[in-house]
């Protein structure tokens, strides 16, 4: 490939066929927002639909790069291609370039049947929140059809990007309790599988009795899916087959159900409704600015024109 | 008055002539925002820029409408007219029907000069931040020329209003610390005066040495306004001559170097943008809604267009 291609049709076929450096190219676009995001966005839509995707989130330190790293082993001891999408809304840097502690996933950047990308956001308009399933689709688009979309942390903006994924797997430790007090709620009403990694370490069983107990506490109603708990200690890969024969399990039974597609449905009129809100939250700063804008608050200093009455004129061309 | 009347601007010319019910329906309509509202605005706009807003707060229990009520007596003895706008914006209560602990001000209220009003938000679009600064007009425009604007207390949206004042004075109480934690940085922004009441009370020189510290620390540049602290004991009428010496002065300072004019013109221009965005967001909702929304996402969800397209089609009339 030419290093300075920088055509996103061209960088597609590409990518189709295998090239990984367009592929990652194409990411970046994606990341960057703007108008090639959205020609690779027109480029992904028609020739998706065939990728599942897991989340997997926790706080930090809980092992989900070492949890992650053995889920791929054991995809690709059974052949199977998987992509990773790691998502740190707090880091500036992207492309992994800088990867921090998931370096232990350099051990599959050899193999061409995995795929990893760490990513932030550089100016997206919407940010990861839209960012995010765009590069699912594309993942989707070139036959990548396991995607891991592994979030660094437990705030708000990681818990979102994670719940949207079709199946949740929220990790803790033992002793988990104070490490996410802060976002408990928001950790419990995504996860669709619970795993306690590090099991091997003091309070593994108090650490199940308590989300045990909290999901009792959550009243979930009968024929519904509870969240089975998974013990682990992915660094010397305990735990790993376990947890995947349950991924799958939540796939079939919301498959079977047809909770997969009301979800996906759902995530869908979300993301229509945040790019409407997002482009119209731009309109109006591209609104606020200019000769026009200037005149019109002088007017309204000057007691020329009412408030109401300049924001009327100034979206004239829009609601017109 | 007619008690049905609900023309605004039969109403507008019943409040020039001193009419206080037809005020008060007006300022409903302000409250409730729509189409009266906008006529409100209309009428009121190039009637005023006399009026100057004393914005009074500080957390609940510190004494602010004994406070306030002090200064409505100072005023009334000079004969100056006074206008209150008490903006809580957490009780759905409004009209002066439940005013709580300011049924001290009730002093006022058989008085001819004095117009004590509470604020909350019924649906206004943009709440109290678009509603008070209207109120202000109205009042400015009916020719009441002092408007003390007084919130209950020290959240986002309280020091949001009261910031928006031409003055502003904050009020705490001998080790006010605790009360305030949460918010102490917005508090210390928005003040030009700084009152401890119930200054008879242990810990009030402390509670001074605590603020001068603060004031030190923020590094004020020569030249510019350092808040002064004054010391009362509202419910004796103490200090009360000298805060409004103090308020005085700071009104003076701030016509003087220009700072007065271009807090108004700042304040105006982020009226008009909260406007604008306010108008662009109901727009959104109306967007996100019917029967052509809910085509396009099928569209989505099918496959047959994607995201970004839809988005355009939706938007379609608006960007046009």
């Amino acid at each position: 490939m030419n290093r300075r291609e920088r055509n996103p049709e061209v960088l597609f076929q590409l990518a189709l066929d295998g090239d990984r450096s367009a592929l990652a190219r194409l990411l970046s676009m994606i990341e960057q927002g703007g108008d090639a995001a959205r020609v690779v966005g027109r480029l992904s839509y028609p020739r998706g639909g065939h990728a599942y995707t897991v989340g997997l989130t926790g706080a930090p330190g809980a092992g989900k790069s070492t949890l992650t790293s053995a889920i791929i082993g054991h995809l690709r001891k059974a052949d199977i291609e998987v992509a990773v999408l790691a998502i740190d809304p707090s880091s500036p840097f992207t492309g992994g370039a800088i990867l921090g502690d998931r370096v232990r996933m350099q051990d599959h950047a050899t193999d061409p049947g995995v795929f990893i990308r760490s990513m932030a956001t550089r100016g997206h308009l919407g940010g990861l929140s839209l960012a995010t399933p765009e590069a699912i689709r594309l993942l989707d688009a070139i036959g990548r059809h396991w995607v891991l979309v592994e979030t660094v942390g437990v705030g708000q903006v990681e818990v979102e990007v994670a719940g949207k994924a079709d199946t949740t797997v929220v990790v803790v430790n033992p002793g988990w309790g104070d490490s996410v007090q802060a976002n408990k709620a928001g950790l419990m009403e995504i996860a669709d599988v619970f795993v306690i990694n590090k099991a091997d370490r003091k309070g593994a069983d108090e650490t199940r009795r308590d989300l045990e107990q909290m999901l009792d506490l959550s009243d979930i109603p009968h024929g519904e899916w509870r969240p089975p708990i998974v013990a682990t200690v992915a660094s010397a890969g305990q735990g790993v087959d376990e947890l995947w024969d349950v991924v799958g399990q939540h796939r079939d039974f919301i498959v079977a159900n047809g909770e997969l597609e009301r979800r996906r449905r759902f995530r869908l009129r979300e993301e229509l409704r945040e790019i409407v809100a997002r482009r119209l939250e731009q309109k109006a700063r591209e609104i606020c600015t200019g000769d026009r804008w200037d005149q019109l608050t002088d007017g309204v200093v000057q007691r020329t024109i009412d408030p109401w009455s300049a924001a009327d004129e100034m979206l004239n061309p829009v609601s017109a």
